[in-house]
Order: C-alpha cells, then sequence, then structure tokens
C-alpha cells in the first residue's frame, strides 16, 4: 500500500497501466500518426490511408436519415444486431455460403470489423494460445491478440522480386514454413482475402492447403474478407468457410464500411456457426452492449438493393478505373509494383527511389525500415502520401517490408489524376539500375 | 495437437472459448432475455430496460443527417473522437471542471460510455488486480472486469428499511466494511453518481470518504457519471474529479446517450488526466478503432445548443413529471419505494407482494432470487415489466436485493399513466403486513 504523502508523483508510477500495453505495439507511435495530414504539408495528396474522398450512395444515407427520424433507431439494437440486417445479411450471404443462416445464431452484428475481430479474440483466446497471421498483416490484429493474452506468430508471404511486373498473386505461402509455425499452441489462423495490403486473392489451391492445415491441428480459422466486393480481372473470391469441412471453424469477418464506403459507419459482421457466434456474442455484448443503430439501417438498406442496382457490378468497374490510373503512372515510370487483384491498395517497390544524403528527415522515420524514408521524401517532395510496409512486419522480417510503399486508391478519379501527375515526378529520383 | 478423424464433433470441444467467459456471468442467462418483450406477453408496458420510448430532439437528429451528406462525416473520425465534439465537449465541461481541458489529452469519445469503460480495463488491469464496485452494480461492471483479469469486489449499499418511506439518500455506505474490503491487490473503485439503479446521487461527504480511501491506498477511480444531467429535488451532483486532489486519479464517464435520449447512438466519452486517457486511448483504438462519425457530429451540435435552449432544465422537469406519476402511484398503493434524487429508476420493495402457490413460473425465474418471481408475476399479471435487483448483486448479497424490483421512467407521461393504471390492480396482491 503506497501512501502520497501529499507530493505530486507521476501518475503513471502511481497506478501503473497495464502490462498488457507494453506488448503488440500498443504504445509505440504508429504509421497512422506519422504519416498522418497534419505532420504533411497541406496540399498533400492523401493515398496513405484507406478511407474514401466520397460519400456513400444517397440511397444508403436516406435509410440512416429515414431511422434517425423513429424512436426504434434511435435506441439501442439487439446485441446481436438489428432484425432487419440480420435479415439482409442473411438474404444477400445465404447464396454464397450454400446455407440457410440462421439468424439468430449464426450472424452476428459488432460495431465495425475490426471490433468483431477483437470480440472473436477475446472470446477465443486463452493466455499464452498462438496466433498466426501472414505477413504483411492488418496492423491491428498484433494488439487485438497480445492484449487477450495471444502471442502472434508470422508467416510472410514471400513475394517473387525475381521479376519486374509481378500480380499479387506473386507472393506466395511456403506452406512449409507454415507447417513447421504450428506447435500445440497454435490455436487460431487468420487469414485475409482479398489481402490488405498486398491486393492477393488467395486461390482455391492456397486456401485448401491452409484448411488442411486447420483441420490437421484443429485450428480456428478467422477470415478477414471484408474487401470481398473489390476484385479484379475475374478473379475468384474463394470463401474460406465454404472449403469442405471450413464452416465449423471458420468467422467470416465483413464490413458495410468497405461495402458502401461508410467507413465511419462502424458496421460490421461476423458469420460463422453458432459454437462460435455464441462466445462471440457473449464478448461483444460487454464490450459495447450493442452496436449503433441508425447505421445498421443504413447496411440492411444497402444489401437490400445491392443486386436490383447492380451496385458491387458497377462499384468494382469505377475502382479498376481507379486502380489503372496508378498502374499507367507507374508502368510509364518504369517502376516496379504489385499488381492487386483485389482490394484498393496497390504495393510500390521503392527500392529504387534515392534521396539525397542529406534530405532532411524527422526524428520518426529515421531508424526504421527504408520505406519510412521513401515514404517520408515522396509525401514531402512530390505531394503524394502513402503508407511504408514494414510497419506491418513483425521486427525479424521488416527487411522484405521496407522494399514497398503501399498507396490507396479509394479516392475519386480527379484526385488520383493528380496525384499520379505528381508521381511522374518520381522519374528523377529512380535509380540507374532500376529493373 | 487434435486430429478429428473426419468425426462430427461439438465444435465447442475442438477449439474451446476463452476461460474468461465462464467468469462473470458472461454466458448465464442475463435478466435482460429473461424480460425481454419477446418473453413476455405483446400488450405488457416495458418498464425494464432503460430506453426511451421518444426520440431525441429534431435539432439533434438534424445535424446528423448533415453529416451524412458530408464525405467526412461518413468516414473514420480520430480514435480520439471528432474534433467538433471534443470542442464541443471542452466547452461544456470546463465549467464544470473548473479546468481548461485539452482536447488532444484529456477527452477521449468512446463508442458508447460502455466501450469507455470497457477500454479503461484494458488499459489499467493486471491479472488478479481487485476492482471494488458497489452494489447494486450496473451489470456490464462484472465481466467488463473479469474479461481483463480483475477481481470484483462487492461493497452493498445498504438501504434503510426500518421507515416505510425512503429516498435514495437511505442507501449508504458502510464505511468501515468499504475499508476492510481494500486489500494490497485493490487498483481501481468504481462510483456510480447519480447511481442507476438506486437513483442514489452520492453527497459530497460520502465522496470525500471515497476519495481519502482513493489517497491512502492509491487507487484509480473511475466515476460513472452518465446521469449527472438527470438529479431531481435540487439535489446537488458533486463531480468526483473535483474533489481535492481527485483530478489525478479520476476518469469521469459520459453519455450522450442519456443526455440526448439517444441511447442508440453508441456515443459516450471519457474526461482524465493525461496519464489515465493515453492507455486508454491505445486500448479503445484497438478495440474499435474509432467511433461513428455521423452521430458524434449530432452529439457536439446537441452540445454546442443545450445553455441556449435550457435543454436539460426541461428535460430535468419532463423526468420529475414522469417520477411523480410512479411515486404517486406507489403512494396511493401504500407500497414501499426508494425515491430516486437522480436517474430515470425507481425501485419498488415487492416484498409484500405476494402470489398464489401455483402460480405457473417458468423455470427462467425459479431458483433465483425472490424478485425474479415478484417481476415476472406483475408483468404477466400487471401487463407492466420490471428488472429484479438482485440481478445487480452478487450470489452472498442476493438477500438485500431480492426486495427490489426496478422500473424505469423514461417513457412518455401517457404511457407511464397508463402503466400506473395496472399496476393499481396490485392492490388486491399486497400482503396485510405491509407497514
Amino acid at each position: 500500500m503506497v501512501h502520497l504523502n501529499g507530493t505530486t508523483k507521476d501518475r503513471s508510477q502511481l497506478v501503473p497501466f497495464s502490462s498488457r500495453l507494453k506488448e503488440g505495439r500498443a504504445l509505440a507511435q504508429d504509421v497512422w500518426s506519422i504519416f498522418n495530414a497534419a505532420n504533411l504539408p497541406a496540399d498533400c495528396i492523401n493515398l496513405g490511408q484507406g478511407y474514401m474522398n466520397f460519400a456513400p450512395p444517397d440511397w444508403i444515407k436516406d435509410a440512416a436519415n429515414e431511422a434517425l427520424s423513429t424512436v426504434s433507431g434511435s435506441h439501442y439494437s439487439h446485441p446481436k444486431g438489428r432484425p432487419r440486417l440480420r435479415q439482409a445479411l442473411k438474404k444477400y450471404y445465404d447464396p454464397m455460403f450454400g446455407r440457410d443462416l440462421d439468424i439468430e445464431k449464426e450472424i452476428l452484428v459488432t460495431s465495425g470489423a475490426n471490433e468483431g475481430q477483437y470480440s472473436v479474440f477475446v472470446a477465443f483466446l486463452e493466455e499464452g494460445d498462438e496466433v498466426i497471421m501472414f505477413e504483411p498483416f492488418f496492423d491491428q490484429y498484433l494488439p487485438s491478440v497480445t492484449f487477450n493474452g495471444g502471442k502472434p506468430v508470422y508467416i510472410p508471404l514471400h513475394p517473387d522480386t525475381s521479376r519486374g511486373k509481378i500480380t499479387s498473386n506473386d507472393w506466395t505461402i511456403d506452406f512449409e514454413e507454415l507447417r513447421r509455425a504450428i506447435t500445440s499452441r497454435t490455436k487460431m489462423i487468420i487469414v485475409n482475402t482479398p489481402h490488405n495490403p498486398v491486393g492477393k486473392v488467395f486461390t482455391r489451391d492456397e486456401l485448401e492447403k491452409i484448411a488442411a492445415l486447420a483441420e490437421e491441428f484443429n485450428l480456428l480459422v478467422m477470415s478477414d474478407e471484408v474487401y470481398d466486393t473489390l476484385t479484379f480481372d475475374d478473379k475468384e473470391h474463394v470463401r474460406f468457410a465454404n472449403l469442405p469441412g471450413m464452416w465449423d471453424r471458420t468467422v467470416t469477418v465483413g464490413s458495410a464500411g468497405k461495402m458502401f464506403n461508410a467507413t465511419g459507419y462502424r458496421v460490421g459482421w461476423l458469420i460463422a456457426p453458432a459454437s462460435i457466434i455464441q462466445p462471440t456474442l457473449a464478448a461483444t455484448t460487454r464490450i459495447v452492449f450493442c452496436s449503433n443503430s441508425p447505421l445498421q439501417e443504413a447496411a440492411a438498406a444497402g444489401l437490400e438493393q445491392v443486386h436490383e442496382r447492380k451496385f458491387f457490378e458497377k462499384q468494382r468497374k469505377e475502382y479498376d478505373e481507379r486502380r489503372r490510373i496508378l498502374i499507367d503512372c507507374f508502368d510509364e515510370l518504369g517502376l516496379t509494383y504489385t499488381r492487386p487483384e483485389g482490394t484498393y491498395f496497390i504495393l510500390l517497390d521503392v527500392s529504387n527511389i534515392n534521396w539525397p544524403e542529406d534530405y532532411p528527415f524527422p526524428e520518426s522515420v529515421k531508424g526504421r525500415g527504408r520505406d519510412f524514408l521513401a515514404c517520408w521524401y515522396i509525401a514531402l517532395e512530390f505531394g503524394v502520401s502513402s503508407i511504408p510496409v514494414s510497419e506491418f512486419y513483425c521486427e525479424e522480417h521488416v527487411n522484405i517490408g521496407e522494399r514497398y510503399a503501399r498507396f490507396a486508391f479509394c479516392k475519386d478519379v480527379d484526385t488520383l489524376k493528380q496525384a499520379a501527375e505528381r508521381l511522374k515526378g518520381l522519374k528523377k529520383a529512380i535509380s540507374k539500375t532500376t529493373s
């Protein structure tokens, strides 16, 4: 028992924060705050964070507004999610999963996909349980796992760097490496397809190999498929839960924000068997009690109308056009990049981008991967911000990630064209050894 | 390593959910699902759960609608909360706390007050840390503490049952009992004023005694003040953080849902020194990333206009009228109840309510406190639902709670009058030994 004796002390010594914050980079200055608009020139075009510079469609906003004028739409929803939204999810997903989904037991609405994932970790992880994630990984996974006693185990996707033009399909898993990483403490594996930030749409063959390991070693699979409506080049999105035997051990993650260009709505969902949904419902109910009501109604209206409006078909074409603008720009520059087959991210190989030796970098990017310097230099000198990819790797594997900068193309065509125009200035920064 | 051998097994055996769900009643059938509208007669008037049967004011909904039509209002907010809302919170709270609050370091917007509280537990609790809570306690505290390794320690408020008419002020703390409960593992104490469900507005003297113990034993104080705008009978709401020396160790919890009759908006906030906000921000950023954007704008608009519109003054009068309807009803019946000085709950003493010995109670309420039977009987026979208060006590102290049923008066006047009319039928169920 500590007595204060009236002296002023550092509060953090008095009641120290939990040791769980000391793991999983939870208190480190993250890449988002370093490459935040506030730290960059005011006229810098932001292709860093993955949010749109356009609003969701009117017919979705209208549904939110309608809900706002009702009593029920202004008050608590059921912790499982609003019945209308769960019904709309069922109708939308039933044919995709080839199931008659039970809206009481197999569908759970969460406060964004992020909170849904967090709730799964709360519901299933025991102290010391190992969770396998593929690098580069969505950065929220790491602390969400460690906060709940889990231990991340990293398996890198290996890019084929021997060739110039590659697609996201050329980032591959070494399955022997994956098998070796599995121990008696492995509880879960996180699959993310289409993959942020690589843009990889995992092939059926790859997923089947993962499935075989999940079966052999009795693993729970979190399949983060929030970009499932954003695939290109007729690439097939394979749902992990649909692989033989996988339904029983898979929780699929979805997001209204990604589907409808509404990242600020904070409406996501989980689809899984009752044995996974029930404990996760117990977790999310305690964490947030329920998700906001009016924007659940908006998401429901969205799902109800997508087929009739051919919304995703049109949206896919729009994103394809946006992707094309950056691809053409990088091609014209002769730069190496990964052509994404899904998501709205493209990885540029920055290993040939050079800057003056005495370039005045701030402390925040020094001592990090080379990509931190490249992203900073490109943002400051050429006015387009991006995100260094080594942030999405464990320390041991930074060398793989530091080759790349992630550019988001979830921006309107004019903005992307302007960004491409600016990036053409990179010509002078490319070293002569460019392949 | 478990091999499945192709047999169908119960999924929960294959990858069992976390043991943390086995504590803190996380998987038990809770009172909310037992006394859910779906289990009660369709025409039952719901005075159980604490949500309003009216919508928030138009000028607040209008602000949400306006935000929905903007790009920024449709996308991610800063994890700390939208600048406009943090600014509005500062302007509103600065005079109340007598401080120049720093919107970057001392104010944190959360996805409802509930998620804010959860984040504090994530940020501060170590395995085995003890958290003191006063009974009856807001039921979410318990699993939120145990999920994060904490151990709840219960201190009952003692009602004065020697008299007929009492106020919430007659529920008191035995400070010797409180002192005895503090150990070297005590990390935090939760204060809830105005108190749900007692309606108690803690006196300055009571809070000062708690503060002295917090100082002596170096405790973090979570002061849940979400009902601070709902006090009656000119009772003074004392902010715990304003007591001498307490700012440094107190996190104050607030809620737009409670303030503006918008429980489905899921916008809450924490106010505390940087040493508490910083770790909590690290937690909430991983749990939800950020809170929904349009309804943060609505909450900001609400706070910006409350003074000019005298909103809380009018609202207080409206709730006072609502309270009066139930008080008059109970007085007329000669029933014992606790007159609440804050919140929108009133505790009815149901120890004199009787029912036929062979009354057909469902299994869900059998073997629980006597209040479960009373609430069920009143709902089924008289058409008004309420919540049994023993749910908000640990097992050891159920005998204190089972005397009471909680009725919520956050309903419109007509509904409350109709409920009162129905409750008058209780006359025949009151035993003759009524005091």
